[in-house]
């Protein structure tokens, strides 16, 4: 068949974004240079996966149905036919979110998710209903929720972290901000702990003020956090466990403490939401309801999965990531310690380079005195055998030139070692070299 | 936590469109009468499912990578990392639609999607860019890419489909409208075969005038066409098949032909692309950058599982079909031949009743002298023990106010013909009864 020619131009303005691009051009490179070391991306360790417990966590979840007086042709048909479009492990997943954070919910106020993307997508497209609405974004920020409100072209207004951490009087500034500009800034996304790209974490003090200012001034936060049960020390509570006003949607994310491949998330939004006739329903219900026009409902087998590992430690994620969060932790501070070593203070100081020293999460920052673009980092890979990510593809409205992001979570001490040592060679050529 | 409360009318409007109310009422009555006969679910018949075979499938997708020279390290990887955005099977569907649809394209043609819901999602996002972008869709219409556009806010103009079938000259008719309005029709949705609600079937001759009108007026055509392998007889070509002009998008799905919960269905665009610097990429590759920012990408479980199947039967999935085809034909037969026994020709023109023929597929409409609306449908659920659709869901712009949809997939013979005659004393009440 004869391919028809379409413009670009015609399409819809999401794919002309920048950051596409970008990312494709990482990807390049990734596949340029395959012996070079990578700390880019942002996927879990892969030592502790086998194939075996996908199929021990099926078995599990099916006998837990066969034990719960299910028939089989009700557990046929749990396996096999159309879900509840709102999920149907929902009961599990309020079990384990009480254990392991706190957060005391009813299953019907969560809605089981594709990843926690499709949670962003749902959450934004049900919020941002007017020309005026807005959603607020702490910045550095994590490009899915920017992509999601480019799809539905919602625009974006950055609250941008200052060295020294989330300020939340920068917050009530731009709300004021934009208020004042006859916006309408609806929610305000932020990663609390060991926040991707940034590695930063909000401090208690910053948690009860930033609820107490999202509740004065009607914002909800959309509370993303998926790095909690795979650092290593005992986090700070979540923002939605204090939740007292009922401002917080949190989204929950199994990719990073079971498995990605299974795009298995969550979205807890026990909001109530009442309509013309004084009819109650809880925002859940009315993210189900946009979930059933984007995937009808989330793969059952998928859902087996994860409720048999839930199943299997009566939903203690925390126990069930004892060992991969030790992992994490051991590769950070393997990576601090290296980089330390290599770049001693003096040469740091002579160089310009700076990072920080996050407690957890898979990323931190490397601040350079060179523009950390695209030819700088096709030079580390090819020259250096080394890659990073360049941070400004995380400023939605321009930033971070001169930072990396650097990720620890899917490489082996070996790798971390050679790999830092690659990366500090680098940054001592690249800011003695001469411009181009 | 205390809840917070927000208003609905603060939400976004495709919360408040009616269909969503009126497929809740159907859930409601449907729940309230548990013992009545439901015409009503688009579900595939349950006997032929056994949760064995997921393990079956998934065993024989993974002997298969292994067999390919895969190592156990990229094995799982492969099942449990992030997976590629376009999907991981994609030789496998490629294979597939040649063998059984005569769809010659390339494995990077094909995006896997959760589902055809996400094929239609991302399909109208990537096309509709402009305000003046509107999508025709062949009424009655499959709620599924109404409520997509809905999402999107795309507008969706009827192509109203007269009841001796499609009409070529009505589709051009309303392209040529749209555009004297300053409007700009982008892509026309419709199901070729065995049509969800109406049962219908484009003949070849309309195919071919089809394909003709939508290459020379510039509209693309998104073709969903689920019945066509659960169908006894062997279906006309598909639009794709016969795309000399390269202005279809096929959009496939599994949920029929597999089994719905593992949510797996697919987009062919190999549409070529090209940019402001002459570079050109496929409509795959800018559906999967869409696909990105809405679910990452599809669960691999649900892939090795339909992998699984596939690889069973050489990719034909015909051939798995057949006895599913073989049992839906006779459903439909049975349907008819009862309705034709309860509902004789005389009686027939009495009540003012009439019904289509289809020779496949899972639906067919009735139509009554009586409004068919929830009144209606509370009373034959109540009175009579039998639920179907009201047609009237399927007319974004008003209609079928006098037309059930009748679903014969779900139902053994025993409870079909059960069903009938509870439905023909229904009709005949109904048509007999005095106003309220």
């Amino acid at each position: 068949m004869r391919d028809a020619m379409l413009y670009k131009s015609s399409l819809h303005a999401s794919l002309a974004d920048p950051v596409l691009d970008t990312m494709n051009f990482l990807n390049e490179v990734t596949m340029r240079y395959p012996d070079a070391i990578s700390f880019a991306p942002g996927r879990p360790y892969d030592g502790f996966f086998d194939t075996g417990h996908i199929f021990a966590h099926l078995h599990r979840y099916l006998d837990h149905l066969a034990e719960q007086g299910q028939s089989p042709q009700q557990i046929r048909t749990a396996m096999y036919q159309y879900g509840p479009t709102a999920g149907q492990i929902r009961d599990l997943i309020a079990d384990s979110v009480r254990v392991d954070e706190r957060i005391d919910v009813t299953p019907e106020s969560i809605v089981v998710t594709v990843g926690a993307q499709e949670s962003m997508l749902l959450t934004l497209r049900a919020l941002m209903s007017g020309p005026d609405d807005v959603l607020m974004v702490s910045t550095p920020c994590y490009v899915g929720i920017t992509g999601a409100a480019r799809l539905l072209d919602i625009p974006v207004v950055d609250v941008e972290e200052p060295p020294d951490g989330f300020s939340c009087a920068d917050f009530e500034a731009a709300i004021l901000r934009e208020r004042a500009r006859g916006r309408n800034p609806r929610a305000f996304y932020v990663v609390p702990d060991h926040s991707n790209p940034s590695g930063t974490t909000l401090s208690q003090r910053a948690r009860t003020e930033l609820l107490e200012l999202a509740g004065r001034h009607g914002v909800l936060i959309l509370e993303d956090s998926p790095y909690r049960l795979v650092s290593p020390e005992t986090p700070l509570p979540t923002l939605k466990s204090q939740d007292t006003d009922g401002v917080v949607v949190h989204l929950g994310s199994y990719s990073k403490t079971l498995f990605p491949g299974a795009r298995i998330g969550y979205v807890i939004a026990d909001q109530q939401i009442v309509d013309a006739n004084g009819q109650i329903t809880l925002l859940a219900d009315e993210l189900a309801k946009i979930k059933s026009m984007i995937t009808v409902n989330t793969s059952s087998l998928s859902q087996a999965v994860v409720a048999g590992a839930l199943l299997a430690t009566g939903g203690r994620m925390s126990e069930l990531n004892a060992r991969p969060a030790s992992y994490y932790g051991d590769a950070m501070r393997a990576t601090l310690r290296r980089l330390d070593r290599r770049l001693p203070p003096g040469l740091r100081a002579e160089l310009g380079v700076r990072w920080n020293s996050p407690t957890g999460g898979f990323f931190l920052n490397v601040q350079v005195s060179f523009d950390s673009d695209e030819d700088a980092l096709t030079r580390s890979a090819r020259n250096h055998g080394v890659i990073w990510t360049p941070m400004r593809y995380f400023y939605p409205s321009g930033g971070g030139h001169r930072t990396m992001r650097l990720s620890i979570s899917y490489l082996t001490p070996i790798e971390i070692d050679e790999g830092i040592d690659r990366l500090a060679t680098f940054i001592e050529s690249e800011t003695r070299r001469r411009p181009d």
